[in-house]
Parts: C-alpha cells; sequence; structure tokens
C-alpha cells in the first residue's frame, strides 16, 4: 500500500504525467507554524535543470490543501499537492511497445495488467519523490533539535563529482553515486527491537525511493573484513558516547546517542541518450530504440535531500513510539 | 512493535535467558501439512555446536501451542514455542555494570530504564532467530513452488570459509561475512510501488536480524561505478527474461520474473574471548574485562537460514496482496 | 489516524470551510471503470437542500487527481477531491467563545491547544462524510455482485417521516432517527475470527460518522429478551441459509450467506435554531446563545447513503482476505 | 487478523480443546509491577460454576512467558498463556454433522475448509476471552488513575437478575442481558477524529467478544426519540462538565472529560439443553438433536469484566497517542 508509518504517516498519490503528486501526512502534532518559504530549501535541493539534471524543469509549488490554518499546522492530515504542467507525454508513447531497462514499465503493465498510466513511469515515476521531499520538510519541522544531512560522496566511481558528471555527459551515458547520511543529537533509545528496528525503518523507506540499490549503516560491508576486536565501539562516557562509531550509532535496532551515519547506493539513471537493444512485446523482436524524453545523467545528484526527508520521516514516526 | 506483516504477520516474544522463546504466526492458510519434522532441516542449520559457533546448544525443538489440528494449519494463528534449558545466566552479571560494546546492553537499559532482562541480552538476543527460523519454515510451505536459498559466500574478507573459521579461532577475535541469497521462480507483479517494495519489506525483516550492517539487491553497491548502459538489463522475452540480472530481479520494487538475488553483510560477533576495554556505569570508569559466556566466532555461518526465513516470511505477506 | 482499512484503504482529509475535503482511496484494482456519473446518485442522496436539511448547498463535483487513467482504474491510489465553495465562515466566530453543546468544539480546541480550525466544525465537520460516500461509490464497484441498501426506518419516534420532519420544522428543534442497513448477496466467509470480526469492522466505521449513538446487528438489543431457543437460527440447507435472521447474518464475526441486517442509531442534529445556555469559556460564565449558520433539522435523512459507504468500504476491505 | 491496537496490542492464540489459550501483549511500558495475585480478581468474575454457568471450571492460572523479570515489566512482549485441562472433546463430535445453530461451526468450517478445530468451538470459543481478560489486567495497570466498571443490569428482560436466571434454569432455556460500562476520571482528548474515534474503537473490540448484538454510547437508541433542544449536553464549566450526559462522555469522537457511558446487548447463549432442529449436513436433512457439553444458561453473567478488558486495552492503546 501507499502509505508508511504508525504515528507519522505519509500516504503518497499522483503520476507523472496525470494533473499532480501529492502526499498526506498524518499524525502532526498541532502548532508548528508552517510557511511556503519552509520549503524552499529542500524543494531546490531536488529540482531539475542544473547540469547532469533534466531539462523538465517543474514550478513545484507546495499547494497545501488541508491541514494548515492561521498558518500552523491544526492537528488534522496535511494534504500537500504539486501541479504537474511541463508535460510532454507523447515522448512516452513508445514505452508501450518498447517497456524500458531497467525502469518499471514492463512489470508494471503486467502487475496492472495493462491500466497502469504508462506516461512518464506514472506512478512509478521519480516525480513524486518531489512529495516525500515536501513530508520531509514538514517531518524535520518536528523534529527540531536534530540535524540530518546527506550528501553525496561519490559519483561514477569518482570523489571529484564535478568531474565525473561532465564525463558522463560527454559519453551520453548515464552514472550511479553513493550518499552519506548522518543524523546529529538523536536522543538514545529512539527505534524499537527486531521488526521496527532503526535501520529496519530507514531502509524500508530508503529503498521505496527509485534508483536504489543498496544500504549500510556504519562499518557496513566493510564490517565482513573486520575483527570483533577492531568493530566493537568502546563506550566512554554515561551519555553513551563511543570510541570508534562502526555501529553507526545504532545497538540493537536502537539509536545509542552517537550520530547514525549510512550510505545509500543509487543505480546510474536507466534512461540514457544511447541507443539500446530491448524487447518490442508487440512485435515479440529485439528492437534497437532510443529513449526520448528528458532525463538525468546522474540522478544521484538529486537524491540526498530525499534521502533526509526519508530519515526525518522515519525519525518523526519512531519518536512518537518513545514518549 | 514486535510484529510484521499485514497478511502473513508474525509476532515475536521470549527472552534469552527465561522461559522460552516463541512466535506467533497469524494469516496462515488453513489445509497446509505441518510435521515436527518439516523444522528439523532449518533448525539443525541455525544450531550451534559446529566449529566457530557458541557451545550453548539447546534441544530447539519446536512446541505448537496452536493453530496445528490432525496435523494440518486450521486457519488460527500458531504458537510456536521453544523451551531455553541450557542457560547460564551468571556468566552476565558483569553486563550490567559493563554494559558490551556491540551490544544491546546500553540501550536497552537506557530505553526500558532498567527493568529490561539484561540475562543474555534478553529480549535483544540472538537466541529470538530461532522463532523467526520456525516462521520461516511455516512459510516457506506456503510459498511451495518457490525456491529460496541463502549461503555464506565469504567471512573475515575470505572465500575460503574453513580457513577463515580456523584462523579466528585460533586469534581468540571474532569475524564477519557476507551472505548471498537467490530466489528462483517467483512470479511477476509481487511487491507494492512505493512504500512496500519488495526491496523495501526484504530490508526492513533482514534488519531485523541482529549483526546485520548492511543489504544490496543485484548489482548493489557496486552499481555506483557502472554506466547505464551497462547497468540495464534488457529484456529478452514475453516472460520478462532479462540478458544480465543487474536489478536483482526487482523493477520498480516488484518482481520481474528473474532470480531475486541480494547479498547481506554480517558484522563480527560482538562478544570475543579477547580483553576489551568500557565504560563500568557504576563506578563511572573505564575497565578492562572480559566477556564470561559462550559465543560464536563468526555468527554468519548461521545466519543464512534467518534469511531465508525473513524471506520467505516477506513473499507470504506480500503474495497475498497479489491474489 | 485518519485512515481505515488494510486491503482497501481510505484516508480522510480536509476542513468544512478550508478549500476542500477529500479523500484517498488506495487497494482498488485496475481496470474498474469510473467515470463522474458513477457519482451522481449517491452524492444526490447525501445531499442538502431538501425538507429538513441545511439550505448550504454545495455542488459536490468529484475532482479525480489521481489513480484513473483513461476511464479505469491504474491500480495506484486514487485522490478524489471536493472544492468547498458555499462558505459562510463568519457565522462561526461565535463558536470560538461559546463551544456549541453536542459539538466537537471543545475538545477540539482542547486537543489541538487551541489551533484546530474551529470553522464549521474544521475537519471534524459532516461535510468531510462527502468524502466518504465517494470512496463508498468506488467500494461499490469492486463489489458487483453484491447489494447493498441502507433507508432511514423511524424518525423523531414515528414511522411517518415525512410528518416527524414537519414536525420538527415548525418546533425549530431538531430530532434524530434510526437507519437500517441490509447486505444482500454476500458470500459466506467474510470477517475474520474475534478482532476483524465483520460487525468489529462495520461499527469502526460506522463509529466514525458523526451523530451515530448506537449500532445493532440482527435481533441487537432485542436479544437481551428472547429464548436461546428462539433466538437460534436453524440451519435449512448447505448453503447455510436460515429459518430466521436473528444473527443477522453473522456468526462468530463471519458471513452466513444470509442477509447482513443492521440498524443504526442517529442522535438528533446538535446546531438547532432555538435558544440554548452554555459556557462562554472567555468570560467563564453560563450564556445565553442561538446558533447561527445553516442546518439540518434531521441529519438522519442524509445519512443512509453515507451508511452504505462505510459498510461498502468494510467489505472491500475483508474481502480482500478471502481470496 | 487475530491483533489489534497500534500503540498497545493484543494479539490472541489458542482453542477451546487444544494445548492452551493465550495472548501476546505488546506496547507495555516497562516498570510496572505484575504479580499473579493480580489477575485473581477480574479472572475470578469471568470464572464458571456459579448459578447460571457452565460447569466446565478450569484453573484458570495464567502463566507469563516472556515480557516480566524480577516482577516487573520489562518493555519487551507479555506472553500470558492458560493451559486447558477440563476438556470433554468427545461432547463436540456431533458438531460436525450437525453445526450448531447461532454458533460459528457452519461458518468455520466453510471459511477453513473444514480444517478448523472444531471441538468446542475451536478458536471461536468463548475461552479465548479468558486471555482477553489477562490483557486487561495488563492494561488496567498501565492505566492507574483510571476506574473501568462494567455490570450486568438487565437479564432476560428483568432487572432482578437472581430471579430471570432462576426462571432461564426451569426452563432449560438460556437468556441474554444488558451490560452498562462506565469509565471515571479519563482525560479530556482520547480518541481521533474520523476512523479511530474513541466508539469506534471501543466498539470494535467489544464486538470481537461473543454474543455481542448491540452497542449504544450515552443516551444510545433513546436518542431518536429525543429532541436536540432536550439532547445537547450544556457545558458548565472550564474543564468540560456538562449538565447532562447524552453524550456518553464523548463529542466527535473524543472524551470530553465527563464518565464514558455504554451499553452492551449480550444475546443468549445459542448452547441450550432444549431439543433443537436444523440441518445434519452429512445426510443433508433436518433433524431433532441436543447439544451436549456444559454451557452457561446466561453468559452475560460472566461478560463484564471481558467487556471492562476490552475497555482498557482500548484506552491503554488510544492514551498513547495522547502524548
Amino acid at each position: 500500500m501507499n502509505s508508511f508509518g504508525n504515528n507519522f504517516r505519509i500516504s503518497i498519490y499522483g503520476e507523472s504525467h496525470g494533473s499532480c503528486v501529492g502526499i498526506l501526512v498524518d499524525g502532526v502534532p498541532p502548532g508548528i507554524s508552517i510557511h511556503l518559504d519552509d520549503f524552499i530549501i529542500d524543494l531546490e535541493r531536488r529540482k531539475a535543470g542544473k547540469p547532469g539534471m533534466t531539462t523538465r524543469v517543474e514550478e513545484d509549488t507546495p499547494i497545501i490543501k488541508s491541514g494548515i490554518f492561521n498558518g500552523f499546522t491544526t492537528g488534522a492530515p496535511l494534504n500537500i499537492q504539486f501541479a504537474n504542467s511541463d508535460v510532454k507525454s507523447k515522448d512516452y508513447e513508445k514505452t508501450r511497445s518498447i517497456p524500458r531497462p531497467g525502469h518499471a514499465d514492463f512489470v508494471a503493465s503486467k502487475k496492472y495488467l495493462g491500466f497502469n498510466d504508462y506516461r512518464g513511469g506514472g506512478h512509478f515515476s521519480g516525480r513524486l519523490t518531489l512529495a516525500l521531499v515536501a513530508a520531509g520538510v514538514i517531518a524535520k519541522k518536528t523534529l527540531p533539535d536534530i540535524q540530518i544531512h546527506a550528501e553525496l560522496i561519490e559519483a561514477g566511481g569518482l570523489m571529484n563529482i564535478e568531474e565525473a558528471i561532465s564525463n558522463a555527459i560527454l559519453s551520453k551515458d548515464s552514472i550511479g553515486g553513493i550518499i552519506e547520511c548522518r543524523v546529529k543529537n538523536l536522543p538514545i533509545g529512539v527505534g524499537e527491537p527486531f521488526f521496527n528496528s532503526l535501520e529496519s525503518m530507514i531502509s524500508h523507506l530508503v529503498f521505496a525511493i527509485p534508483a536504489v540499490k543498496g544500504i549500510e549503516f556504519g562499518s557496513g560491508f566493510k564490517a565482513v573484513k573486520m575483527k570483533g576486536s577492531e568493530h566493537n565501539d568502546s563506550i566512554l562516557d554515561a551519555e553513551g558516547k563511543t570510541a570508534s562509531n562502526f555501529s553507526g550509532g545504532i545497538n540493537g535496532g536502537i539509536s545509542n546517542g552517537n550520530d547514525i551515519v549510512f550510505r545509500v547506493a543509487i543505480k546510474p539513471t536507466s534512461s540514457i541518450q544511447k541507443k539500446q537493444t530491448s524487447l518490442n512485446i508487440n512485435s515479440e523482436s529485439m528492437e534497437e530504440f532510443v529513449i526520448e524524453g528528458r532525463h538525468d545523467v546522474c540522478i544521484a545528484l538529486r537524491v540526498p535531500v530525499i534521502i533526509e526527508a526519508a530519515t526525518a520521516i522515519v525519525l518523526a514516526d519512531l519518536i512518537k513510539f518513545l514518549k
């Protein structure tokens, strides 16, 4: 189902080339001041139009349809909606006959018996992450003392991200990247044993973001080459500060008072300018084709703020359990 | 909360040194034949007592307290319980004053205000994964046509696992490992867009398993060094078979008819025989100590069957949506 | 939280005097034909403007913002929205100082620390039932073989409903009523033992409708004066047809193949034209006042179609479990 | 599914003639003192063996399998189990061929394809309410300042309950009753708008109790004969005290600071000593039969404490939202 969370619950809707995308945000405490300005920075970080990004540029102005009164949250659900305007649907007609490799076109058509809105990926489009970012803005405002920061630390295998982007643009291909997210000032005790562990909840929401291929916390995959004697984080004081932070700030699924640290692998954008070969489901033969439409050379550039949003939403949900 | 799933729902309970551990399994269709023999192979794979594993060896005989009648599931919830018998609680008295680095001792004490059962990690103990494996056996029986197989493919940075274990035993230290899980014969369409994506659900449950530090699907973290033109899996036929499988069998969160493939990073066991230094919360000074009790040198040896169980539980839950 | 259902899930939003009210409907199967005409009959039945009803008359045209493509459901969530236009907010200024007896004004102000949108009851307004009716239309379309019919069978203690309304209008007071709902052709087996019994689910959603004071199934409160020998419904054939239907078509929480029958008590509208006395929370003294605004003399007239919607939503949710 | 609640969650299991019945209680705060003595009064109130009740008398000693350490809750789930011992299964063989009118035998057999445990009603048995009462004891302990009291106020249509029982025993028939429940000292603000209204949640759980046919809050079904001017409860002071309490302590689904009052209709026990006629599903002909086994003449006698338990569980769940 298209909702997430028990106490701070989001429900997403909309399609890439429909009239809008949007999100319901329920469980928001009353009395939080919300202005359109609050959304600007985060929406701008996700926005396209910079080098390496698609040239489809939407206004992306949030319209809050409910849950706000006189500039403050009321305790009722917020419905935040974004109109779609810069839509070029005819670019996508071809995806009906040749499902784009690496996209949801094929599975969506099968799962929904051909009734899915295929234009621009429909409900599977990365455009819906716009709504996630908006919900993240609300979530962050409910967590005033906690700092969440994500950034792209590697693209196309290089630490020099500008260089990687330039190369990829020249080669008319796409590249992936690694995003690191760090949460500071989270109190001890956030997360539940077993099924609602902090890692479980964060990874659940992070894997809802298109193009994510992996996630690791603290030492992550490097842990498998370490000894226990190296990996164990000695506790230094009564607040739980540790000498190292291989645990990524989490023990037994619960925040331990140190920084939460995790990294996310983003695959190279599936839509590329290069010629590809795949099945034409009408002719049932392999066919060469070029994807029309406007796409990102490195979608990973736009994902950090989405990762932050996902993290904030999870924390807003789990912190309510803590109380 | 200690439950997972909407249509096939598990609820876990118990403590390492309490009277038992167990699990409720709800949403099981009626008419599935269940015998105690069905549990033997999977429970044996998780069992300790082999090289690299703890010497705490329990009988691990499942007692089905409800939901079975005349050898078949009834449609009512199964309660599967395991008695604890080989318990040496006094080994753990020390963890009250020196929370073990890498364990949940410290956070559990903080979160539960000192009321948590600290013996052997209590409700946070890896012993509860016994109950997960039992639920996995039930889940697998609801999925007769699907093959799920997980195995340890690397330990302590080596492909030769026996050698890695021997080295670790000699050094009185612990090591981690990588487990690969592969699902064959899953129909197209399992998983939901956005929040209940197949990756979201699998990672959610996999991170509920103690010692997991990372998960990656298909190409995973390697994707970040690939070009889109390499990474895209060309579709070859109307059943969705692809030339490569960098997607790990999932597009847009939904199974695409190819093998599901993912890898999980397991950290080195936190409990080691070596001397460590950490805070004594009573004296508020750093102290050298050695962990008593019996522990695994490479817990990753016992985890593959738990990963399989988690995968089967997720699939049993999601496949009901498909119908 | 403002959502209901596990497999067919609705999430409601909006305020009486905000920009709109609306509802997300998730879990709708793909391929169901939806036209605006489908909504007309049910929305008309709920509409005001007839004798005994408020003179606030909205256009009540549903705007489907997502989840429909080329006239069919896509499998993605539907967002159905209704604009508010005929709004006279200044009528409600008085409710800030004198919370209206029988309304949510007082509790909403306390619960939401004064941040609630008090205009016209805000998120607590009966206007949100418009969204429920719209979701009910969708639910009914997923249940083509099942007939759900509710009607007002008693108003102000009289069977002659027109007479009761006329009397109430003359007396400038309001009256309540009893609604009976009957479901025909429901297959055996809908409903789950214990917590998701058919009665549990129906009553849950019915009590979400403002002004509902009671619900009874089959014999209902009359059962308490009957003997077991009278009350037991003899089974007559292999399809479960019973000689009598005191059970209301449900045994052990599960449909038994006979008509589902239940009755709902609706209180007299709280907003009346007569002078009332209640606390002025600013002056902290009792005060006489008259409620401005436009209100229903007998809100029960408009509720049958809402009861049908609630019933259809519950059945759409539970029937998915059956599969 | 067999679980209820989001923050205080119960999951029920077991069968009447299986090895046990029991319940998981999750979301219990740590540090609550729990002794077996705490259960005595409530379990005794539910216990059989008094006039009008079945002669099946079990020990009903709760065994707490998890979640308690040194006499206090730990924050981990409690598993409370009751052994079945006084079982006479052969009495129930007949229910295989003649499904008992008014019982779940017929629907259970259909829904679960004949695999249900039919002995004594199996998972549908009233014996599972024992587990509900135990969970209610825990819930009540989390609500130390709130008084919940339910009692039988009418049986077989008479206020003199002893007389009604005597008559029913003499006539070898069964009778129903009305239970009134009252909650004192509940703070303002418990309950959520729309779908988790206090009435929605209470009725949901109350209808999970076998034999319940109706529920009404405050004025209930009497409201339909009242005028709005009579029914409105004038607010008297800043704490929300009202002159009358026709609302039953709830406005807009939310507690208003006055007593919560509701009444529940219990049908006459379906199992009676008298001869009945119903379908023999094997011979497919109508047949006279007498129900063997031991049954209650007036099950309503034992239900008040179960209603209290249901109420306490709902309040424990909703109050967590309030924080």
